[in-house]
């Protein structure tokens, strides 16, 4: 058979999304295991490589896999290897070469590793709405703001193979809000899901206006989208101050690398019908005169549900 | 003989620089004309290519020269013309094709053309103090401030062929300095030899404090570097706040494109001996721990008389 598929596997922290994924994007079987059962890499890597196992079995491909790509937090393209990542409970504070692990256990199959963020950008430009483009900034909006850019078609890894943080630039000189990193004032802690639920919170708190999120416990992004829906004054100031953030830094990023197009993705780019008008007015109004109005503001066109093994199987196909 | 001689030629506003360049980064050969003489490119040109045909007499090269490079203020790689150079006296609001130009008025030498500052960063890659690295980010710090960005050993020209404007990234978001280009609180503005004497004058302004700066009429950042170096107490000051925010602002750089170094040239690059400390404290203080002291900040090593016409020969030896 010929090997004309390949394989993509998104780590998150608590759930591993894997599927078998042909050259057009289509998804031919997939499967979920806990990311989060195992201390140590050894029986996670035993447990998804039979997972991997029983999707290529049920899809009948077996011997048609030309490779794995691997979308993993703090994962190194150089090196195949999970640094330091936190959130991954057998991650811990070690090296994990996990390319290796993961190849020896799938009798050879070679795998290419990166971060989440730039697995998302690999795989917009391989099946989504970055076709045909040579220089994009991908940024995702979860629960922490990630980016993955392409300059000259090709992902920027930079000399240690840790470049496009642009979640962690500086949004808020002083007394910004304390983020995950350590530092202050960082994109993610104002733009990512999270960021604007603090926003809600800390607004409601600050002034006596009337608001519907008012009533609720425990405010999440998608309260504030709701809210923003019925039309709520709070909720969408809230949205535009969170597009005119994202616009000021977008317009930044324009000045260092010059790309065709901005890329959204993630939960919280599902609210563009609010935050589309403010990034754009933010980002032309700080950038030099010579993009203005030059430079596309486009949101992912992979479906959701795909989109994690999509990213991480366009790796695949560098192999 | 052998064609392995190449010619650069350093466009500014008043002046322009040529030299007949090898290999090792010799210059065997060079002059100066005015850039300012006429208000059409034409006559320009035909007075450059005299130039030329001089240079290439007098260090007898004929038949030698491979290539031609040229850094000029708004200079395209993509398309070798110059756009709407309103600096140039036959710059106008037009888009110029100059390298085609200039390359039929030297019979047929092939002239490849960048931006100073990505000129400024090819010859440091070329020649300089960022032999054999293959991502850094060179920043140069003069009448304004401009940026030529290496990212897997290739120069960075984006979408458009413009990408680098790093001096034009926003570093006081509100009620910033008014720039040249419209914008406000650019980090050239701040951080630029005019930057430093801005700093100076508003500061003797707003303060009654004693310095030696207060006997000057016109204030340059030359001056700054002159009472920083009698301890004057102001001086010293401004270069800390000039450090500190080139040092905020590198680590979001680093952020985007994690280079191994950041490279300084230009005039106000001169005063390292006040600006490296805050810059890397500030660097440091604002960077993901990842990067946090593993980022080198380096000074161009280039003859400061050499470097332009350098720079712009680096580009040749690409043809």
């Amino acid at each position: 058979m010929a090997q004309d598929l390949v394989i993509g596997i998104d780590i998150g922290g608590q759930t591993t999304k894997c599927g078998v994924v042909d050259a057009r994007g289509t998804v031919l079987a997939q499967t979920v295991i806990r990311s989060d059962t195992y201390n140590t890499v050894e029986p996670y890597i035993a447990e998804l490589a039979d997972a991997l196992k029983r999707i290529i079995s049920e899809s009948k491909t077996e011997g048609a896999i030309r490779g794995i790509g691997v979308g993993a937090p703090n994962g190194n393209y150089y090196t195949g290897t999970i640094e330091n990542a936190v959130n991954l409970s057998w991650g811990g504070t070690t090296t994990i070469p996990f390319a290796k692990l993961l190849s020896e256990a799938m009798d050879g199959i070679p795998v290419s590793l990166t971060n989440d963020a730039n697995a998302a950008a690999m795989g917009e430009m391989t099946y989504g709405a970055a076709r045909g483009m040579k220089n994009f900034i991908m940024i995702t909006l979860g629960t922490g703001v990630g980016s993955g850019i392409v300059i000259n078609g090709e992902m920027v890894y930079g000399h240690d193979g840790f470049a496009g943080e642009l979640g962690h630039t500086c949004v808020i000189r002083h007394n910004g809000r304390t983020c995950n990193c350590g530092k202050t004032g960082c994109l993610e802690t104002y733009c990512s899901a999270t960021g604007v639920a603090r926003t809600a919170r800390e607004w409601l708190e600050m002034s006596d206006e009337p608001s519907l999120l008012r009533s609720l416990d425990k405010i999440t992004s998608k309260d504030v989208y709701e809210a923003a829906k019925e039309g709520d004054k709070l909720a969408l100031k809230i949205f535009n101050y969170t597009g005119t953030l994202l616009g000021e830094k977008f317009a930044d990023f324009i000045e260092f690398s010059a790309p065709e197009a901005i890329v959204l993705f993630g939960g919280l780019a599902r609210s563009k019908e609010f935050l589309t008008e403010p990034i754009l007015k933010a980002m032309n109004d700080n950038v030099l005169p010579l993009w203005r109005g030059k430079v596309k503001l486009v949101y992912s066109q992979l479906k959701e549900s795909d989109a994690a093994i999509l990213g991480a199987s366009a790796l695949a196909w560098e192999l």
